[in-house]
């Protein structure tokens, strides 16, 4: 099974992909926790290309290129092979987040970041999806309090309502992978709210042992 | 006018263009010479991905996109400037040369090629190019004089043998543009049969400077 965890900044998503995991592993399913732009040493490489400060303007083709790149690898590298030996796996970002980030937020096209997808990922799409979605104010005031942020945490706060409301757009387009949760709750609510979604995950994994 | 120069290891590409930027800046033609994959820090970083040794197998996907943002950041920021300025550019290899070395060399499909084509340079193709050709084993002894080989040019013979077909595929299926040079010949004899190339760049330059 193929999870994915989605968000903008400061939504909490680490502590609570750290929970997930924690409650998969207990009821026995095997599955690794990756990210992206990231989760190989090459992958990894191009994540800092994409993310550190230079004089050079990076081209909004570039970026997505960059960022297409560093996914093709990180499917074939971590993704497929995990999930050919039967392993879960839990990435925090995937394509929903260039959608929203290079879609919503930069305002590339749809249709480009479309005909990328396609051509990287062939049929592989996640099974489920956690939006972790609060107002931009709470995300960014968490975000700001872990220190130095980094290019793409500093562009402006119109740029990240872009953001939220294309992740709560595709959270309404692909409503049968998508949970949304409400973020801006206390961490033990937000817990809560992930006990139906981590039932669902276990009885599909009980589904498909049988099967 | 956009002129690309082409062709496999140990051809003279460099020394030929540096002979063929002198020719044309004698006769008032204001060129910029640059390379691919590279162009800017930031392509010049993504080339280092690219060519660097490393335990890590890169995928053929992330190969070709890596190639391709490295593409895009050199046409933003270099080639499409440049251009607009009215100067000419002549650039090191460009996506012929992926045709021929992902596509012809390892197999990557040539509508995968052709569709990233598309994506990443619009309506921007080459006015001219000038393809070096030799024999593998007379392009493989003079690289090899150079020292060190790096990742791309270790590949076995067979992997070449096909990179020429493809350069001589693609210099027939594009014949307006491509101009084939015999560099099995000595450094005279190819600068002699470059004359009348450049002197069609000429031409051409007298022709574009009165409309």
């Amino acid at each position: 099974m193929f999870i994915t965890i989605e968000g903008g900044e400061g939504v909490g998503k680490s502590t609570n992909i750290a929970y997930i995991a924690d409650q998969l592993s207990d009821a026995n399913i095997t599955c690794i926790v990756t990210r992206e732009p990231g989760g190989t040493p090459l992958a990894e490489d191009i994540r800092q290309l994409l993310l550190s400060d230079r004089d050079e303007a990076i081209a909004d083709n570039t970026e997505l290129l960059l960022m297409f790149a560093s996914r093709a690898q990180h499917i074939a590298g971590v993704i497929e092979p995990a999930l050919a030996r039967g392993d879960w796996v839990i990435c925090d970002r995937f394509t929903d987040a260039t959608y929203a980030y290079q879609g919503g937020g930069r305002g590339l096209s749809e249709a480009k970041i479309a005909n990328l997808e396609q051509w990287v990922q062939e049929d592989l799409r996640p099974d489920i999806t956690i939006l972790f979605d609060a107002p931009i104010t709470v995300g960014m005031s968490r975000a700001g309090q872990r220190g130095e942020l980094d290019r793409i945490e500093r562009e402006r706060a119109a740029f990240f309502e872009n953001v939220r409301n294309c992740y709560l757009m595709l959270a309404e387009r692909h409503s049968d992978r998508f949970r949304t949760v409400d973020a801006s709750e206390t961490l033990g609510r937000v817990q809560a709210s992930l006990q139906p979604i981590i039932a669902e995950m276990k009885h599909q994994f009980l589904v498909r042992s049988k099967t």
